[in-house]
Parts: structure tokens; C-alpha cells; sequence
């Protein structure tokens, strides 16, 4: 969830009073708000630590992570929080309903945390009809049984007809930390290494060419699923290795990692041959002008690993059903601070931003 | 929250296969939504428990309640969601940032939890002006910091012009449970007093005053705020006794009290002239053909107490501040069994159904 408000939470709530938040705090001045400001990338960015920070979280400095952690007694409990507005509501390989569990659940497995329960809110338009909603339901509870999670509230506003897009499903994860992790990006060190579970760009590109806007065909489905069985399998081999993980969605694997070389201040270099990309993705990338690195996935991951766990994690999610892909693609480095540069096949190299505008709205 | 999906969450996630609902399991033949589905009444409870309940809580028979309650380690977690879509946005003595908050707080609170952290999402629609989300990212602050709460995660999506109305907000509460509540339909008796926290029916009439489509006008406020302040003092005298608490939102008090009688299989009688109602509320309600009883309250409660508690839960209430109007308003009885009977001034008696259809779409 790359627009996630604010991160840790305390471990008591703040007293602060909000009332007293001084204008000046806030810096978003856009008078209005565009698709970009959801896109994942520096426009949301910008929303999220200009407005929604300086006056929801009292200005927090913590680096914005997909869960928060809570202390209640002496459990801790991660929480995160996604709406989900995918159009259209089914692609191929997955559905609104599917993803919006699937989605949930990954944001806790990236956090280190296992979904214990997950709630629902439906926001329907008039007029919807109730097949399509019972599809994505059954979506919804298959993508749970898979899981072994339940769901546990729920609730349903209906929209006037022309108020809504179909549905728009929110979904809350409560999870449990996985034993033995810590996701922490200020615990990120030079000579660490960037893995990525699984090839880029799946996700985004099959939802654009579902959409059927453009005379394009491929073979591609996207690559939505939980994460968590490879992440567990990897912790097995080296969880005292992984330092910091993502679910690279919104915005890409560029987003992910330029938010990660901003939190850790550290550079981010990739060698881009060793990036796994589909060569429908590739193909319609260069026809269309889009990065691979800056479209969405919702089934993979990338994570920073120890440089002497690396190869042990690696070759763990190579043998985990999904997996097979899963490479080293890149590594810390103390430069370029808070930057990440990509190295080309050529010798060359480039540094590589987070998104700007949207060129694929409403992905997930 | 009226259609909150089933409740009482096993302590486990449940292992049975969701995939083989059968097709007769499903109970919900209305062939689309209708505004109707989403009030809170008839219709809402016909989708949750025909097609919601069926396909995600594989049947669970409990009893539909505010927030479900989980256990995580030695730790016990309430947690509810909701999705708010209030039209217009502000109305006289509340907007849909405050809404969203405490709408949430309330409904933890009548299930006898604390909130501990609060989640937001937002589904924006492109062109919305900065200003109206900064107002009401404001109104959230607020009521957060008034309740000393904190909210520790998030997300933003951006849906194109058209495809939502300004905004929708989703929130989840985490809370504890207040020591020595237990809020269970199906611990309530006969004798049992039923008691109402306030005037009824305020929130839905002002939003009905504020949309301008009637040439009505009236000097009323929503009812909206935290009701946790006045159950924590209920509690205090009357712990032992509380059996049974509900906001009685979407729907009204006659929807909630359907709700607790189908739950506890008893007959819940009230007296007519004992129910509070501003004489605005009234008025509007007799112009436009309402029972103030199916009127939408945002910042009222009911509650079952035991006999021998019910006068003491009372004063707690009127001697804190905002229950000064608190008053018994009738009480359990054997029968009629599953309904609720008003008594009216004149000595007559009426069944009260649930809500049925949507006078007042889109009240939260």
C-alpha cells in the first residue's frame, strides 16, 4: 500500500492536540485532486505526508510502512488498511473480491506479520447486479479459505446508480508477527542485497489491456495471490537476514525502492538484466512508453536480505511452489544516497524515480 | 452498524471449504441492489444473511452485532468497520470526517470496547477541491483527538470524476473491552429495562433539512458524537447490569430493537410517551409520512439493564453530560415473541417492523 498513511503506531495514543496544527504544517497545495494523487507515486506522496500526516499523525517522522504495530497488553498486533477500486472488476487471473483479501493479506506478510482476521466494507452502486457481486463475494471467501483466515465484520452502503463504479471493497488486516522478523528500513546496510520474488509489470499490464482501451493482445494474466507461503518459506532460511520488505504495487518495483532509499538514505543500485520481466510486459511497456519498473504487481515481492543470508533466501523461494523465478537483482550501496540507479546491460547506468502522474489508474 | 457481516469471531479461522457452499445456501434472489439494501433494515438484513453471511461466515447462526471480538494471545480485541458515504458531506453539527470517526467509537463503544487505534481509507473523486478533504481530514483530527485515539493506518484511492460523490471514508476501530461489560442478546430477560441515551431521530431529519429538497426548515443538529463518555459512566453504577447495548443508526431504534428481539426471542414493549423526541423531528416526521422510530440516530444508544440496575443506570446518564434526557422507555417481556410493541398515550398498541425500503438513503 504505497499511500499508507503513517506507519508504527505509538504505543499509547498521542494526546498532542491536532486542533493546534499550525497551517504552515501543511504543505499540499493542489487545489484539487487528481488521479495522480492515487497512483502510488511522488503525487501521493506529497498528499499523504502534506495533508493527511500533519494532521492525523502530528507529523510523525516515522518512515510509512504497509502496517502499523500495536501494543495491546502483551501481544502485538499488525494492522493495515486498503480500499480497493480496480477496473474493470474481473482480468484475467483475478477479480476485485480476490484482491482485495489477497492484497491485505500480502501488506501484513511484507510487514513480517501473519493475518489472523481480516474485515470488509462494501460500497455498492445502485443498480449492480447481484451476480456479479455474489462472484466477487465467492472471490472474496476462496481467497480466504486458501488462506485460513476469516473474516470477521463487515458492512454495506449502496450508492445512487452513477455514484459508484460497480463496487469499491475496503478490506482491514489484523495480523500476528511472524517469529524471529523485523522489517525495518532504517536497519539496512551497504552490501545488503534487493531480491525480487518473481518477474514485474504482470499485474498492471494485464488490467490495461483488460480494460480493452487499446488494440493489444497478449497472453498474460496477472499475478495476484498471497505472498505470505514464500515469505514464510524464505524466513525459514534466513530470517535473522531480512531486513526490510515490500509488496511492490502501485507505482512499481521504482516506487518501492525509492521509497526505501529515501527511508534508509541509502543508494539502491539494480542490474537490470537480472530483472525477470515477461516479454509480453516488456513488449507492451516499449509500445505504450512505460517503465516495467513503474507498473503494478499485487503477487510479488522484493526484500533486503543480509548479504550472508542471500543466497539461502533466494534458493528457498526458488523451491517454493511460485517461486521459481525469485532472483538477487540488485544491492545496497552508500550511493547514490537516497537514489536508485539502475545499471544497463550496456554498461551504462540511470537513475531511476519514483512515479510521477498515472499512466494505468485504478489498478487496484 | 446495521448490515455488519456476522460478529463473534471464532477464536480460530474457521478450516471448513468455502468453495462448496452449496447453491441453495444462498438465499438472496433480488436480481440487483437497491438503495434499499444498503438502509439498514428488511433489505440489508436480507443480503447479509442470504448472500454475505452464507458465502463468508459459512452460516455462522450467532447474533448480528457491532463489532466482533478476537482473541489474540491472552489478549481480547473488539474490531469493527464501517463505510461512510453521507450526502451531503457537512450537514448542521457534523460532517462525514467526524461521522467516520466516531460512527466507529460508537460502535465499539455499544459493544463494550475502548477504542485503542483507528484505520481510514478514502475514495476520492477526481476534481474534489483540496479544501473540502482538508476540512474534513480536520473534522477527523479532531474527533480523534477528542477521544484520544490514535489512527495508525491508511490508504487513498482516486476514482475519475463521476465515479464516486466528493468522497467515501472507511474506517476500523481496535479497541479493548471495558472491564466488567458483557453485551450479549442472549443473556437479556424478561424485566429487563430498556433505556435510551437521548432524543431520537435528530441525525436523520437534519441530513434530510440539509440535502435542500424539501422546503423545510427546522433549528436541529445532528446528534453526532462519542458515546463512549456516557456508557463508561453508565458503567460505573450498572456494570453488572448491562446486558444488551446497540446504536441505533441506519434503521432506527424500531430496526435495532427488531434486531435484539429476533436475537433473544423475546418481546421488547415500549411506551409511546416516554420516547424522546424533539418536537422538529416530529413535525418533519408527521409532514413526511416517518415514524421517528425508523429515524437514523448517529450520537444516541439503547440499552437492556437489568431490572435491579436499570435506576441507577439512568442517573449515571442524566448526570453526565449529553444524557441529561436519558430515561427508560419500556422494557422486556415474553411476549410478543421476536417484536417489539409500542404502547401508545391512548391505550392502544402497535407492532413496530423493521425498516423496510430507504426514505432516507445515504444518512452515514
Amino acid at each position: 500500500m504505497r499511500s499508507t498513511l503513517p506507519i508504527r503506531a505509538p504505543e499509547k495514543p498521542r494526546l498532542s492536540s491536532l486542533n493546534g496544527v499550525a497551517a504552515s504544517a501543511i504543505r499540499f497545495r493542489d487545489p484539487r485532486i487528481e488521479m495522480a494523487h492515487g497512483a502510488g507515486g511522488k503525487a501521493s506522496r506529497r498528499l499523504v505526508e502534506g495533508l493527511f500526516a500533519p494532521l492525523l499523525f502530528a507529523g510523525s517522522p516515522q518512515p510509512l510502512n504497509d502496517a502499523a504495530v500495536l501494543a495491546v497488553d502483551t501481544a502485538s498486533v499488525a494492522i493495515t488498511t486498503d480500499s480497493f477500486v480496480v477496473r474493470p472488476l474481473q482480468f484475467p487471473g483475478g477479480s476485485i473480491g480476490e484482491l482485495a483479501v489477497n492484497g491485505t493479506l500480502n501488506d501484513l506478510a511484507v510487514s513480517g506479520a501473519r493475518a489472523h482476521a481480516i474485515t470488509a466494507t462494501f460500497v455498492l452502486e445502485e443498480g449492480l447486479a447481484t451476480a456479479i457481486l455474489e462472484a466477487e463475494v465467492r472471490a472474496m471467501a476462496d481467497a480466504l479459505t486458501r488462506a485460513n483466515v476469516a473474516l470477521v465484520a463487515g458492512d454495506t452502503k449502496v450508492v445512487e446508480h452513477g455514484k459508484a463504479d460497480a463496487m469499491y471493497i475496503t478490506t482491514t488486516g489484523i495480523g500476528r508477527p511472524l517469529p524471529g522478523i523485523v522489517v525495518d528500513a532504517r536497519s539496512v546496510r551497504p552490501g545488503d542485497k534487493v531480491i525480487l520474488s518473481g518477474p514485474i509489470g504482470d499485474h498492471g499490464i494485464t488490467i490495461l489491456l483488460a480494460r480493452g482501451d487499446l488494440d493489444l493482445e497478449a497472453d498474460l494474466t496477472s499475478d495476484t495471490r498471497s505472498v505470505l507461503p514464500l515469505i514464510e518459506s524464505m524466513a525459514i532460511q534466513a530470517a535473522p537476514g531480512i531486513r526490510w520488505m515490500r509488496d511492490p504495487t502501485r507505482g512499481g518495483v521504482a516506487t518501492s525502492l525509492n521509497e526505501l532509499a529515501r527511508d534508509c538514505g541509502l543508494g539502491i543500485v539494480l542490474n537490470e538484466d537480472a530483472i525477470p520481466i515477461r516479454n509480453e510486459v516488456r513488449g507492451a511497456c516499449e509500445l505504450l512508453g512505460l517503465d516495467p519498473l513503474h507498473i503494478a504487481n499485487e503477487g510479488q515481492f522484493l526484500a533486503v536480505i543480509a548479504p550472508e543470508y542471500a543466497n539461502a533466501a533466494v534458493n528457498a523461494l526458488q523451491l517454493t511452489e511460485g517461486g521459481e523465478d525469485a532472483v538477487i537483482i540488485g544491492e545496497i550501496q552508500s550511493e547514490p544516497a537516497c537514489a536508485v540507479l539502475v545499471t544497463t546491460r550496456y554498461g551504462g547506468s540511470r537513475i531511476v524515480d519514483m512515479l510521477v502522474g498515472d499512466p494505468l489508474p485504478r489498478i487496484c
